[in-house]
C-alpha cells in the first residue's frame, strides 16, 4: 500500500426482477432486505468501507433516494460518498466509464455489484488487496471465483495463475462440467480492480466509440457536489456494452486475481436457497403472514402483499418468463413494490375500493412533499406518529399526533416533517378518481415535473 | 301432499375449520363464499324454500346476525323464518329436539345441514318428496346417498330398499370397498325427515334424559316473535349426543331413502377440489391475490389476508393438525377472519402498529353500534361512503361522506346508519393501548356487555 486512496465504484443499476415478486422495477434486488436486517447493498457498503476510503454509488436516477435512505439507515458518517445517475442502464462498459471520469487517473477503482452476496470477508479482503497491488502496476484485474459446482448460469475464466488465457460464455452442462475437472476455470464474478487511467486508456483502444460517447456525456452531465446526473441524450447516445466484451477479453494488460470467498451472486430464488435456511421439508418460506405447508416439499414460497409466487426448487429460472408475461399484460407487479419509496419517504396503500383510498405516509425527517393539488380529489389526514407542517392554500399550521387535518379538493397543499423523527400519517382520499396521477406539482425540492 | 305445511330446519351449528383459513370459528364454513357468489347457507335456504313454506335456522349465538346478514342478501320477503339460538353446541339429538319443540306435533320437519353442496336438484327433490309422504306415515326417515367411490369418511346406511338394515361407522379401505361392491350401502348424508311428534316420541322412548333435559331448555329459552334462545346452563345439562346414536340406530320407525343428488359435504380442501375446477396442472387455487405456480402439480393453495396454506392434494385432513397446534399457541387465527362480522355490519384491520390501528368499518342501514367509550384510545372517522350519524358525548350530528370526526379518549359516543345504503368508514385509533377489549358499553341494541 503507498497509502493513495482507493475508490469504490458500487454499480447499482440492475433492474433485478429475477427474485420477482421481492424484487421489483422499483425496488431492484440489491436494495430487498431477505432474511437478513440488511439489503445487498448495505452489505457492500460495509465491506468495502473497511477497503476504501471513498466510495462512488452508479445508480439509476430512480433509485438515487433508495439508496439514500439505506445508507443513512447504516450511519457512516465519515465515508465520503458521491452518486454518478444514470438515467437508463447501458451495461457495464460506460457506467465504469461515466466512474472512471470522476477520478483522478491514477486512482484505484474497486468495481464492484451491489446486489451479490460474500460470506467469506477474510478471503474477500485478500484477494482485494492483491487486486489492489496489481492495479497499481497498471494491471486491468478482474476477480475469478473457484467454482464449488459445475454451474452453468455465469460466464467462466481460463486462467494459467494470474494471467487470462480466455473469457468463456456461460457454458452447457458437459462443457461445465470439463471446466470443474480441468481446475484452472474461474466464475467471471463482475468484480474489477483498475487505476480509473488504465481504464479509460484501454477503452479508448478497444471501445473507442464508448469511450468518445462517455467523456461527451460526462462533460455535460449535471455536476453538483456530491452528485452528477447523466442527461439522457447523451447517455442514449453511448453504445451498450459489457466491459468484459469492450475491454476485458482484448487488452494484454488483464490480470485475474482467482478467489474464494462464499460468493453468491442470488440471481434466482434457487441461489437464494442454497443461501438461506429451508424447513425440514426443503421448503423455502419467504413470508411475513402466517404459513402453513402441508406435506409439500422442496417448494419457494414468496409471499408478499400483492403477489404470491410458488416454484419448485431447481425451477425458479422460469420466474423470468412470469414476469415476462405480466408485463406484457401491462400490470404492475413487475414494476412497483406495495410500499413505494419516494425522495422524502414511503407510501403504502392499505386500502382502495370505488371513491376512495386509503395510505399509511412515512415522512422522514427533515423532507417535504412537493407543494401540489389534485383535480378529482380531498385528502384526510390523520397523524398517528410525530408531527407534521402542513401548508393548505395560504394557511400553515401544525397537526400533532392524534389529530387530523382536510385538504379540499383542488387546494393547493404541502406536507412536511421538521422533526428529528418519522411523521406516520393515515390519509384517507375521497373522490371519483383516486389514481396516483392526479397530482399537479407547483413546487418540488426533488424537480419532479 | 295434503296441504299441511312442511319446515326446513337448518342446522348451522358447525363451527367448520376444517377448511381453515377460509373458515374460522366466527366464520364457519356453511357462511363462507367459494367460488360462487352463494355461500353453502344460501344455497341450503334458497334449494329448501322451493319445498318448505317455512324455515326454522338452528344457530349458534355467535353466528346470529351472520345468518340475519346472508339471509337478508338472497332477499326472500315472504319467506317465514325463526331462528333457533344455541349458546353452545350439544350436537344434533338436542338441537332436532329443540327445533321439534318449536313445532307442532304433527308438522313435518325436513332437517338439512347448511354446509353440504347438492348439485342435482331434481334428484333432491324426488328425494325429499318421497321422504315427506314416508314422515307423514309416522317414519322416522333418513336420507342414504348411492356412493360414488369407496370413501372412508362417512359413516353407511346398510340397506334393503326404504328398510334400514343397520348403521355403520367410518369404515377402513377395504371395508368401504366391498360396501360398495355390495351395492346397497348409502352413505349416512345427515339430513332427516319426520313429524316433529314422531321424533319427539322416539327420543322420549330411547333417550330420555335428552328428551326430559331438552325439554327443560325450551321451557326456560327466552321466546321472542321470531327468535328463541335457549339458555347456557340449560343448554349444558342435555347429554351431547347425535340424532343417529340417540334415536336412529334404535328406532323400528326408521326408514331410509336411498338417492343421487350430486351431494358433497365438502368436508376438506380434497373433497371442495372435487367440486371447484382446478387448473392445467391440477392445482386448486383459492386466493384473490395474483398467484403465480411455476413446475408445481397437485397442490391446495389457500391464500387468506393473515394466514396462508399450502397442502398436498390428498392430505388435506391433516389441515386439522395445523388449526389444533395454532389452538395450543393460544393464535386466534382458527377463530377470527380478517373480516369481523358484528351484529351492525363488519370491520375489517387494514394496519396496525404501536401506537395506532386503523380500520375499515361497514355500518349497515338502519343498525348503530353500541353507546361505548374506550379508555386508552381517541378515534378518527372518516365518512368515505354513506352518511354517518354521531352521539360524541352530550353531541348528536351528521357526518357526511367527505368529512371526518374527532371521538376523543374517555367520551361516550355512538355511531349509526339511518340511511338505505351502507356506511363505510375509516377509523384510526390513536393511543397507548388499541386491543379490541377496550370498550365499555352503555347501552347497546344487540345486548352485549
Amino acid at each position: 500500500m503507498d497509502g493513495m486512496r482507493m475508490t469504490n465504484v458500487l454499480l447499482c443499476g440492475g433492474s433485478g426482477t429475477r427474485l420477482w415478486p421481492l424484487s421489483r422495477t422499483l425496488m431492484p434486488k440489491q436494495f430487498v432486505k431477505f432474511s437478513d436486517d440488511r439489503s445487498l447493498f448495505q452489505q457492500t457498503v460495509l465491506r468495502n468501507q473497511r477497503l476504501c476510503e471513498d466510495q462512488l454509488i452508479v445508480a439509476n436516477t430512480e433509485h438515487y433516494f433508495l439508496a439514500i435512505d439505506q445508507l443513512e439507515a447504516i450511519g457512516l458518517p465519515d465515508l465520503k460518498t458521491r452518486y454518478l445517475l444514470e438515467p437508463m442502464g447501458r451495461n457495464t462498459a460506460p457506467a465504469i466509464a461515466l466512474a472512471a471520469l470522476c477520478l483522478e487517473p491514477d486512482e484505484v477503482m474497486l468495481v464492484t455489484p451491489s446486489d451479490h452476496l460474500i460470506k467469506d470477508e477474510a478471503g474477500y479482503r485478500q484477494a482485494v488487496e492483491r487486486a489492489e497491488v496489481l492495479a497499481r502496476d497498471g494491471s486491468l484485474v478482474t476477480f475469478g471465483i473457484v467454482p464449488r459446482h459445475a454451474e452453468t448460469g455465469f460466464g467462466y475464466i481460463e486462467a494459467e495463475k494470474e494471467k487470462v488465457l480466455s473469457f468463456k460464455e456461460k457454458p452447457d452442462a458437459v462443457t461445465a462440467e470439463s471446466y470443474l475437472k480441468a481446475g484452472n476455470y474461474l466464475w467471471n464474478s463482475g468484480m474489477f480492480c483498475f487505476c480509473a487511467g488504465a481504464y479509460l486508456d484501454a477503452l479508448r483502444t478497444y471501445a473507442p466509440e464508448i469511450y468518445k460517447a462517455s467523456v461527451q456525456a460526462f462533460e455535460s452531465a449535471n455536476k453538483m457536489d456530491t452528485m452528477i446526473r447523466i442527461h439522457s441524450d447523451a447517455m442514449m447516445a453511448i453504445p451498450e456494452q459489457s466491459i468484459d466484451y469492450a475491454v476485458m477479453e482484448k487488452s494484454d494488460q488483464v490480470k485475474v486475481v482467482p478467489a474464494r470467498m462464499g460468493w453468491s451472486d442470488l440471481g434466482s430464488f434457487d441461489a437464494l436457497a442454497e443461501e438461506v435456511p429451508s424447513d425440514a421439508n426443503q421448503n423455502l418460506i419467504l413470508s411475513s403472514r402466517y404459513t402453513a405447508l402441508v406435506d409439500v416439499q422442496n417448494l419457494i414460497v414468496v409471499d408478499t402483499p400483492d403477489a404470491l409466487l410458488i416454484v419448485q426448487k431447481g425451477s425458479s429460472q422460469k420466474v423470468k418468463a412470469v414476469v415476462s408475461q405480466l408485463k406484457a399484460q401491462g400490470s404492475q407487479l413487475p414494476d412497483v413494490p406495495v410500499t413505494v419509496h419516494r425522495p422524502w419517504g414511503t407510501y403504502t396503500i392499505l386500502d382502495e375500493s370505488e371513491g376512495y383510498k386509503v395510505k399509511r405516509i412515512v415522512v422522514r425527517p427533515g423532507k417535504r412533499l412537493s407543494l401540489q393539488k389534485h383535480r378529482h380529489r380531498s385528502e384526510h389526514w390523520v397523524v398517528v406518529r410525530g408531527k407534521a407542517w402542513v401548508t393548505c392554500g395560504k394557511a400553515c399550521y401544525e397537526v400533532v399526533a392524534n389529530t387530523s387535518t382536510y385538504i379540499p379538493i383542488g387546494q393547493t397543499h404541502r406536507l412536511e416533517n421538521r422533526e428529528a423523527t418519522d411523521l406516520v400519517m393515515i390519509e384517507a382520499q375521497v373522490g371519483g378518481y383516486v389514481g396516483e396521477d392526479d397530482i399537479i406539482r407547483i413546487d418540488d425540492d426533488y424537480h419532479r415535473g
